[in-house]
């Protein structure tokens, strides 16, 4: 589905080759860690479909079709988590039959594709017991079906917490400059028929002051080691104005977000992003011509501004180095890992 | 000047009545609170133009005229502070040729007109001594020259810095849902030589954490006794993450803008908007159909979070009641004085 027609239109495109795979998630017709990763390993299988019949030239080609794609986006780690596990794969078949490979990578990225659906109804399970009832919750951005396998990840939580019968009234920033919270989120709640009202970025702070808001839920790009979360720009803000008036602040995001390489959030590469997006959002010009812009896509939250974060394999409170290191190494207990294991 | 064009086009609008000056105060046409009384108090003269020759039906033709106006746009005190002003002119002219009224009523509105522009300047030279030299400033909204009779109120402190001599860089939040930063502080800014950077309102935080900003500067629609203050919408939240980077919080802005008669903020109006600017802006479509939305126009920033409002009589800080009356309560000095005086 391409994201950007959203929510004027619903227009699907189909991708037959590793190029479109890479402009559809430059041009966030595909975007959210998740569904990137699940993109871009599905692009890797349309990309070795013309690969040559002989083996070193085969994975010749694997890597470079895997090393373009991963230069799509810079942020979100999962994009080369998935990467990296097709390229696992293929490794572990060297010597078999070309066929035979091609055919594991394309079950392989099912693989992902399904498991990250597991993942996300795990992340709502655990995520649901952090949500009261009767509770005003703020998002931004989108981390919802549109942005995973199905489900999605902070909107998970909302899904989940809704089916036990909680009533909830979710807050969705706009979130500019590319608008997802208002085109994406918006359009994806009112589609499952909760309650929601939609914000300007910066009125997030009043909402919250009017005790509107009892729990912020987002989802995350990449997670350091020590917790430090990159999100779609506007999140770290949202972080302090939580603290300031007291209300928790959750990062709900699979366990493919965390790059325990890096120790902190400083360590984050930040995609920097057209001027234009911000200066003509839809072709019509805001702002006088040739006027300087900033524009990141991403920004860091550091550990110490979030309460807890929900990932499958369960919630990490509080945020630090250890407990991330403790919750990530248990192994997949119940229903998540019967529903993880579907090779 | 209507503002809406901005920065597009540069088109002019005459009013040749009341109703008119009440449109394009709604439209916001002419915007910024000390802006929105000149206009007002024009839009007076206009209204009793074609009053009746009998004095009393001439008084109570003025006060539905004045009335009226003050109906266009609820939370700048200035508005209602320049009508009040309008009112007691006349009523200390009760008695005499009507004619002589009118023109009394047309040299009061050009005083206020005038005084305005010797209030920016004065409340320049008082704000620039808080700039250091080599400064990052964040803005938002526009309380420039566009928003006053000249100059400005935020803006005049940073044109006075510049016209020291100080080396400053602006940060302005383009400031949804209307976009006064994009469209007229960024042009405002601009035309003037000042080196400004275009964010969008959710990228402050991430600007002041890689510490680009030095001060925030803001101006006010309405200021509470006890200093709290009402300012466009996102100013409340800008505040919360100033004082989490130790980033000093400024408000400037002409001493019509306090309304002591309310003991504090939360006893401010706040007008809320047509949802229509959130959802379309410039008629196009960015939400679903029917989405709900919450579109306040302005939030109150409590005194706490403001380490000194600038006005054309001194600096007030710390702000609080005391300080608030003290400096309210000092006779121009110098330059002020005499600049003020005009009639």
């Amino acid at each position: 589905m391409d994201q950007t027609r959203l929510p004027r239109e619903v227009v699907y495109r189909e991708c037959h080759d590793e190029r479109a795979v890479w402009e559809a998630i430059k041009t966030l017709q595909v975007r959210g860690a998740p569904a990137i990763g699940i993109a871009a390993a599905y692009g890797v299988c349309l990309g070795i479909k013309s690969a040559p019949d002989d083996e070193q030239a085969f994975f010749q080609r694997l890597d470079e079709v895997a090393s373009y794609l991963a230069s799509s986006r810079p942020t979100a780690v999962n994009l080369f988590w998935a990467l990296d596990r097709m390229r696992r794969r293929a490794e572990t078949l060297r010597g078999q039959p070309l066929d035979l490979i091609r055919k594991a990578l394309l079950e392989e990225v099912r693989a992902i594709h399904e498991e990250d659906r597991a993942l996300c109804h795990a992340i709502g399970r655990w995520g649901e017991s952090l949500i009261e009832d009767r509770s005003g919750i703020l998002t931004h951005c989108n981390a919802g079906g549109l942005a995973t396998a199905e489900y999605g990840t902070a909107l998970a939580v909302i899904y989940e917490a809704v089916a036990k019968g909680k009533r909830v009234h979710v807050f969705a920033d706009e979130t500019r400059p590319l608008l997802q919270g208002a085109r994406l989120t918006a359009w994806e709640l009112k589609a499952h028929g909760i309650p929601v009202t939609l914000i300007c970025d910066n009125m997030a702070a009043e909402v919250m002051k009017e005790g509107k808001v009892q729990a912020v839920i987002v989802g995350a790009d990449r997670i350091a080691a020590n917790g430090d979360t990159a999100n779609k720009i506007g999140t770290y803000g949202l972080a302090i104005l939580a603290r300031y008036h007291r209300i928790p602040f959750y990062v709900a995001a699979p366990s493919s977000t965390f790059d325990l390489q890096l120790s902190h959030g400083g360590l984050i590469p930040i995609e920097q992003r057209d001027p234009r997006e911000v200066t003509s959002p839809f072709g019509i010009p805001i702002a006088p011509e040739g006027i300087d812009v900033y524009n990141p896509a991403f920004d860091v939250t550091p550990a110490e501004l979030i309460t807890a974060i929900i990932c499958e394999k369960g919630v990490i409170r509080p945020v630090n180095k250890e407990t991330i290191a403790a919750i990530l190494g248990r192994a997949l207990a119940g229903p998540e890992r019967a529903q993880t294991v579907v090779k």
